[in-house]
């Protein structure tokens, strides 16, 4: 019997794709609480938020082992060694959202200090965007779900023109109330950072494409992705 | 012999290397165009920059392929495995570098159709440093230099500070002159872009720290590092 048909190696891939759906689950609830943060200016929730990451980081760290233990241990082939090394790629994405998450509770506890303001409303839709696309790029991760895929990566020419819009909108009330300069950066630097988690979930959606299809279809186009 | 001694190995790691170290050099000069392109408002250097990113993106897919063939082919073991998942995991840094330099260029070409303004002298300074952070993250991992790799992470700080110090003299600017807050703005932006590019070289350099020692040295502050 190969050593990678073993109940141990199946045991183990399983693993790898429940610790990605947890860390998936964890970043998607940072991005949650730290909106919730930011609209009912929670700055204790904020928080909850930042050291949630710490278990986010441990996460990445284990999924690394794991990922090195499969292909030290296993020397999987074809498929298998593509779903191995694309979880590897896939912990740096989920990582960096949620560092971003982590952004948006601080940028939210600074946000609680000054006098209060009307949020931008389009910053709770963005967040809900972006945390589904998260949702969707590792669910079809963990279903080798190409069409999934092809769905989060159109979702993000939406966020962007979500970011697009309210960078004009912010950028005009600036121009003409200099007092607000420094609240409605700090929302124009929350939608970025929304606009960059969805970067994150369209790289793990490209990722998982090529880990189906064995074809990679990131640099097709010329238009870079961030702002 | 195993598999992994054999000479074809050797040279496939090798070629893996220098294909790394040859992306990572197209990112420096793709940094260093972009803030000719600013401060010498040259607009046809931003389209070298932005063209130079489609060799980046080609790199980034053949060292990904290359990474994936010399793991199913000679099923390296421990220090070599984690050299070519090292590699992995680095062009996905590399080639978001890229794409920061690009946005760097295209904030260079808006700014150059607005009216002359002074350009914030800090900025060449930390995009010199920047720069020298890929420069010696890549070096490290190279040369598996731990020290080197330290050093990187060190200048990290000192980016951030640079970009702090930046952040809030623009801020002032656009306080006392509204203006300006386009052309600030875009300044803001371009320091926000090279902070990043630090972070992308701090990773790097962990990842080598990881390859080397076999341990992670990630996640060990509590201090997010981006903005």
């Amino acid at each position: 019997m190969p050593l990678h048909t073993d109940r141990g190696y199946e045991s183990q891939l399983g693993q790898l794709r429940a610790h990605l759906l947890e860390m998936g689950g964890l970043v998607e609830d940072q991005i949650a609480q730290a909106i919730r943060c930011l609209t009912e200016r929670d700055r204790a929730l904020a928080g909850v938020t930042i050291e949630r990451d710490h278990t986010v980081n441990r996460l990445d760290v284990e999924i690394d082992d794991l990922s090195l233990k499969l292909l030290a241990l296993h020397q999987p082939a074809a498929r298998d060694l593509r779903l191995i090394t694309t979880a590897l790629k896939i912990t740096t994405d989920l990582e960096r959202i949620g560092d971003l998450a982590t952004h948006i509770a601080e940028r939210a506890v600074e946000l609680a200090s000054e006098p209060p303001f009307t949020p931008c409303v389009d910053i709770p839709a963005m967040a809900s965007l972006a945390s589904s696309m998260v949702h969707r790029s590792l669910d079809a991760f963990v279903r080798e779900d190409v069409e999934l895929a092809l769905g989060v990566c159109s979702s993000d020419d939406e966020i962007d023109k979500l970011h697009a819009e309210l960078f004009r909108n912010l950028l005009t009330i600036m121009g003409k109330d200099p007092r607000s300069i420094s609240s409605t950066m700090r929302q124009l630097f929350i939608s970025k950072y929304l606009e960059r988690i969805g970067d994150h979930a369209t790289n793990i959606a490209e990722m998982v494409i090529f880990m189906v299809k064995g074809r990679s279809i990131r640099h097709l186009d010329t238009v870079p992705r961030e702002l």
